[in-house]
């Protein structure tokens, strides 16, 4: 058998101390499966003392120090897009250390500089646990389907979002009420800015869509809207029409470009992703000849994210090679973005009214002039005087023309809220 | 960039095409991909004359000679689990020659010997294209979901089965019907023994099952049945429960051993094995800590199974190594059987009997006799003194005890055909 594979581990929070508890309490048959011994030589935290149910390695204060020590790899689970985890990643590569992250915010922004680097050194640089947990989207881009190419990639990324989603619909309540409850339990963060706004699930959707696309991961080319003003009443109106609402990472390829962005969207009820409940993750891959595939699971927590990042050490102490995002760094491609012009969808669209006479006929006047025909509609009345939605599903129209057609209506008078524009994905 | 890698393709049917095109069409970003380029330098088939849209690689007559030229990796697409196909893999393997192989009958039987073998030579096996086409659960159970275990898999592993079944839901039409009409269609084969009859699901299970448990494929362990006595009126009372009927291959760790079968199953209607339609794949995986995982795509035809032979190469190309089955072959353990009076589930049972006084209660009665209680019932009338279909759901009890309460009530001259009974599937 090969000399043991020493590894030093950087942050141990909730997925930091499970990749210590499964390498320890599984390492008989991860060395089988490795071929060689998995050995924890050194591990830093915050907190030196805060009680731990599994302990190994060396304790290391300054996490940094992992980078200079005697690893040969180093597992970086602190996060961040700056600060000690990109300095520590640069330097363990710099030193001839494979690295393992689930840094998603650091690959997102600068994912190419250290893929070169990591190559231009002959070392891996594995993420497996960045994006969707256990889901191996990743290694699923990166080498299995490869073969006939890419065509979209559409993924519910966010378990945060998706569990206050599915209380809104499964309770009724509105999205503040959800939140403060999810944030109590745990499902949310303290600040819980960076996933309900989109953030973090555009951080993971720019390095699906490089490993996709064979682009370098690309944030500046992203239109990114969370979940923050989705209603009760929107996805009630969802369900009425036969659909759900649903925090989507979409990166397509279309004719003049790709097409990248974070939103909520109507997606229809009986489709895989429609079915990607609570704290779940799912991924649709449209693989061109081979047809669309499905992936879905524990997005976050404990378990699914130690276990990407084992299997990425397991890999590692393979032997696997493989450039970092599926093909040569230098060779990456920048992002061409797709004619916004050009990138056509239905959108469900909700006004909230005065009900007097002719506000519908200055809504449908100002959609038509500017192209957007309308599919279905619902009026709900309520107490004369009082707010009346106006709920409808355009047929398929690009989103500077509904756009221009909202910020024509919400001038009115008439219109007491600022228009719900929410496009509709057919899977 | 390292010297190209030469590649023997023996067969030529619809995944051999499909190889031969994907490699010649994306030569230049698979050798990016593969850090190497990837040459066709021979191909075997029967038919010399058959008109192909893509040629490539020397012309050699004799598939076995493919194991004696100067390939680096022999792709076989023969088929069988003996004959050629066998003892071409095994020659490959002998004159050191890497293999790729979709031939899930061949290692379903041979597999933990040639991966001996294999492993021996320092040679690559690898099969993602023998289960599940362009769903990359081979590599998921052997590299991915390695860090907890695996509790359960279970699949819809035949597209045929499931195209069947679901033809018969969406038509309300018999099996013999729309069988011909698949057939007809190319979607089953003139010969459709191994598809309805099981033996093919076993053989991907028996894969499936060794990557999740570390044991050596095994065929012998294994309750194979098919869906040829699936009626429409089952389909209809399944639906009328809120389930759906699909040909499982089930493999699960019990505590007296492991729990290996392909059976039609009751599938709880909202469930993503439910939502696998058509002719495609779909698998759950229950792993351990990190929760429960679900793939769905095509699983046969020409791209998707190109493509998992395809990923198969590009890895080995790329110099990944790694035992074929995840594990060291010499130290994969021989089944231990689960004990069949120790497995439990619930059962849809339907009865076809004559509509006279005393038939429930004989039925109940048995059933009673044999510790199996009702948790729910149909029964539908028909004209007098024609036959009746009695249908219940039972609460949890062993096969054992379904099967000795059937035997019994079949023999009563009140029962007119074999009674039918599916398990209930509750994911």
């Amino acid at each position: 058998m090969k000399p043991s594979l020493k590894i030093a581990i950087a942050g141990l929070g909730t997925v930091g101390s499970g990749v210590v508890k499964a390498l320890v309490a599984r390492q008989t048959l991860l060395a089988a499966q490795a071929g060689r011994k998995l050995e924890i030589s050194a591990v830093s935290a915050r907190d030196p003392k805060k009680k731990r149910e599994f302990v190994a390695g060396e304790w290391i204060a300054d996490p940094l120090a992992l980078a200079s020590g005697d690893a040969d790899i180093v597992v970086e689970l602190i996060g961040g897009e700056e600060g000690v985890a990109r300095k520590l990643v640069e330097a363990a590569l710099e030193n001839g250390k494979h690295v393992v992250t689930a840094n998603k915010a650091l690959l997102a922004k600068h994912g190419k500089r250290l893929a070169e680097l990591a190559e231009k050194k002959n070392l891996q640089l594995k993420f497996e646990a960045a994006v969707a947990g256990g889901i191996p989207i990743v290694s699923t881009l990166r080498e299995a389907l490869i073969a006939h190419g890419v065509d979209a990639v559409k993924g519910i990324l966010n378990g945060t979002c998706n569990y206050i989603l599915t209380e809104m619909e499964v309770t009724g309540r509105g999205f503040a009420e959800v939140l403060k409850e999810a944030q109590a339990k745990g499902y949310a963060e303290a600040d819980p800015g960076l996933d309900i706004g989109g953030g973090d699930t555009a951080h993971k959707l720019a390095l699906l869509s490089s490993l996709a696309f064979g682009i370098a991961p690309d944030l500046a080319h992203m239109k990114v809207e969370g979940i923050e003003h989705i209603t009760a009443a929107d996805i009630g109106f969802a369900s009425e029409f036969g659909f759900r609402i649903k925090l989507l990472g979409v990166a397509r390829q279309t004719e003049t470009g790709i097409d990248q962005s974070v939103h909520p969207a109507m997606v229809r009820a009986r489709t895989p992703l429609a079915n990607v409940d609570g704290a779940a993750n799912g991924v649709v891959v449209d693989a061109a000849a081979a047809g669309s595939f499905f992936f879905s699971g524990r997005g976050a927590g404990e378990a699914p994210t130690a276990s990407a990042v084992v299997s990425d050490i397991v890999e590692i102490a393979r032997g696997s090679f493989g450039p970092v995002f599926g093909r040569p760094a230098a060779s990456l491609k920048s992002l061409t973005p797709a004619d916004p012009g050009a990138v056509r969808s239905a959108y469900y669209l909700r006004f909230e009214v005065l009900d007097v006479p002719g506000v519908l006929a200055e809504i449908a006047g100002h959609l038509s002039q500017a192209g957007v025909s309308i599919e279905s509609m619902i009026q709900r009345g309520r107490a004369p005087l009082e707010s009346v939605a106006i709920v409808m599903i355009t047929h398929e129209a690009t989103r500077q023309a509904v756009e221009g057609a909202l910020k024509a209506i919400a001038a009115s008078d008439k219109v007491k809220a600022r228009p719900c524009m929410i496009p509709m994905e057919a899977a």
